[in-house]
């Protein structure tokens, strides 16, 4: 169990900095550049999880193999470069939701080990899965993805529910953690696929309706003062996800 | 005692996940990136006083009301939407000011009580007050408006001191709680009316002066060189709040 | 070794706290903008090494002489702000670079008397160096200099290395401390005079290749059919900075 644990967190931390050495290629920032957002993107959501959970030191203080494999990915992923470009479209997406679907269940699962409360594992499952690459992105000021695409924390809140329901039903825990991985897993992907995405509200400016019978223009009496101005009107409206979309 | 912080404290969550609800559909997130907004802006800030105090595990760690709390007020803002948009103008900023103050006063207060010196619980009681917004903001990709806006975290710091200074003066702690809140409240009520803010610095470009006696076209004897160039001259000017309002 | 420590800590402070001032007072900020500004760019690394060392409460919590430092160093600022305006541009960077050497070796430093590994003793340096810096600027809603600019945080990083392999060979601490501030020191003010940046990695959009034997229009006999789109490659290039320096 705990091993599973162990290379479950490695694998994610791989997949994380990938992503992070990816963003950094995208803004220009050199070598040392890529390894600040590598790092971030793949122990900072740990560390916040740690940090608020009261775990101290935090995890890669206690085990400094997660910084050596840090600075082994973006050694690699800096000499074959090339290749890495290449998976991107393919490679990348894929293995970030399995980074994301690794994190939430580690997450979860730590949460509860120490003695929280169902929801407080949820939330913590889900910082771990979300936090780093909401750091990534504010450093590299982007508008963190997971604040405006397709279904991504959602997956990570679904999947931890599940799986501290399947705990609380007394199921083994290894059986619990593949079908928390596989649930979050295969609902970001879907997302992916088939581009879904939870629909967003918004406030929408309604211009003010053109007065039905508008006289001619020279014998016009006006009986409304012209000083009354016709203010456009502000309605909130729940904007389907494909509206959203397009205009985008 | 306990219980009034209590409350105040639950309190002062509702009204910054409002802000928070608000800020996320402005943006035009979808529910998840609301609730995510929610939760930083109303726990965010005492979340970090008690990481800085050594608190471990924080507070909703401990006790998850206060993120129940959070999940009930964006729920019910998402179903009553129509309503609270109403109330932006004319509610929101009376609340939160309320909850500045109420955030305010309770991290001065839960400082002190961990036996930590005045000037140490004055930046408690403002980094749980303004923290949560600052993160929102960031978040959000807006400048936190805590930087820039009218007295806001001016009021926090004058608040905590009044606090400080009152129970240094052996008053009474409900009395004091009273006290530094009204303070609070009622410079940052008055700050949001008048629209006062503190005057602020800035480099002021001043254009170089043009030459007075500027000799015809034609006839032109230059003295200095041509390649000398003139540049402008870069002073520091204190800019009053009028003019920079005017300017915006 | 302690109060010299202790020393080189608050002189850090003060250059940093100076920095925050430089940015706020660039951005239009309010004389309370400064001080957040400051006190983030002058405690918030020590902040993060602290907390992620498990060091609790902060160092400025305990000692609140940082705090009151931080207050003098606005408040004189603010009353001398002509001249430190004129120091901007001469007296600035070398400070900086002075903080940035300060902070690396205290935050290395702490990190293996609390018997950490080398190598996470080298990221705490680094943290405690650039963090503040980074928090800042992101506050400011500026790329983080630290992602972009010339050699700043590698020379950080190089510093920390240098301490950690000094103490493994015996080296007396004083002289280690001396040597590695120098180090980090040099090779920041190097850069900045020399304007040394390591290179970029970058996507490069090539334009497809224009055909070599295009026939004149009417007599067109196309092989290919219209429809396959000439889609321009993408390649991922190493920039050298000189290249990177003339685009901006």
């Amino acid at each position: 169990m705990a091993a599973l644990v162990y290379w479950m967190d490695m694998a994610g931390v791989i997949v994380f900095a990938l992503s992070g050495v990816i963003l950094a290629c995208r803004t220009r920032m050199d070598p040392f550049g890529m390894l600040v957002l590598a790092a971030v993107a793949s122990i900072g959501g740990g560390t916040i999880r740690d940090l608020v959970l009261g775990v101290r030191p935090v995890f890669w203080v206690t085990d400094p193999t997660y910084l050596w494999v840090v600075l082994a990915t973006v050694a690699l992923s800096i000499l074959g470069f090339h290749y890495i470009h290449r998976l991107t479209r393919t490679f990348l997406p894929v293995t970030d939701a399995c980074g994301l679907a690794l994190f939430t269940v580690i997450g979860t699962h730590k949460a509860l080990m120490l003695g929280n409360a169902g929801v407080v594992a949820v939330l913590m499952g889900m910082m771990t899965g979300v936090a780093g690459g909401m750091l990534r992105d504010v450093l590299a000021r982007r508008v963190p993805m997971v604040l405006r695409q397709e279904i991504y924390a959602t997956a990570s809140i679904l999947g931890g529910t599940a799986y501290v329901l399947l705990l609380e039903l007394q199921m083994n825990t290894v059986l619990s953690i593949g079908l928390a991985l596989g649930l979050t897993l295969s609902l970001r992907l879907a997302a992916i696929y088939w581009q879904l995405s939870l629909p967003t509200f918004a406030w929408v400016v309604t211009p003010p309706p053109e007065p039905a019978d508008t006289p001619p223009r020279d014998t016009a009496v006006s009986d409304a003062p012209a000083h009354v101005r016709r203010r456009p009107k502000v309605r909130v409206k729940l904007i389907s996800p494909r509206t959203t979309r397009r205009r985008r």
